[in-house]
């Protein structure tokens, strides 16, 4: 785990909370990106060495559709940076953390992802991502 | 903005979220550290540019405590680190965030720190910390 690579945060309205982010950093969003396998549209904020991920359901049975309706806005998920995804998953399943991708997937901004299950992290939605070289 | 300086984790047990979080970095926490005006306790950990802070209610009208009541253990806050702190607070107003705290206040590892209201921010509790010097 090399740092934070990005926060995820539900938001209802991508639209008009770029606009928010846009004046809490001072700067616009550097891309915007749909990942039709997760249901979502997602806007990226660089932050230093950090990102925000606002991320919007597209349809009904979004992950994020299902986590505003319960939680209603807001942080969803952290994202670590790892070097080697496969060999942190394996690590992390010895330690007793349940890992609900065997496999890594394809995720937003070109990236390799697994996550955690919430129960084994204190509640917390932990990603693992390694950039797809 | 200079960073995500650190996200603060909602714990209802401190010792037993240290050792979780231990096996998640492969190191222990770095310190721990009681802030009695705010009602936790803290433990941090270093993820390269970043910091986790696990914070756990002393007492049951800890703005902790009333978290894990309504929301159970989970992400409670980000904090990012800014360089003048009273000019962020400053800016922010101007751009109609609502500022929790006009005046920085001591926070846990010698910072100033201030909060924006969720209600401005998608439901995330912002928080900006500049280090004492």
């Amino acid at each position: 785990m090399n740092k934070i690579e990005h926060i995820g945060i539900a938001v209802k309205d991508l639209k008009e909370s770029n606009l928010i982010f846009e004046k809490l950093f001072g700067q616009p969003a550097y891309k915007e990106e749909e990942v039709e396998s997760e249901g979502v549209k997602t806007s990226f904020f660089m932050n230093g060495p950090n990102k925000i991920e606002l991320l919007e359901a597209t349809r009904e049975d979004s992950p994020i559709a299902k986590f505003i309706e319960k939680k209603g806005e807001g942080i969803h998920h952290i994202a670590f940076d790892v070097t080697d995804i496969v060999a942190e998953i394996e690590r992390l399943k010895a330690e007793g953390f349940v890992v609900l991708n065997e496999q890594p997937k394809k995720g937003a901004d070109n990236k390799w992802v697994a996550f955690l299950h919430p129960k084994t992290t204190n509640g917390v939605l932990v990603e693992l991502c390694q950039e797809i070289n």
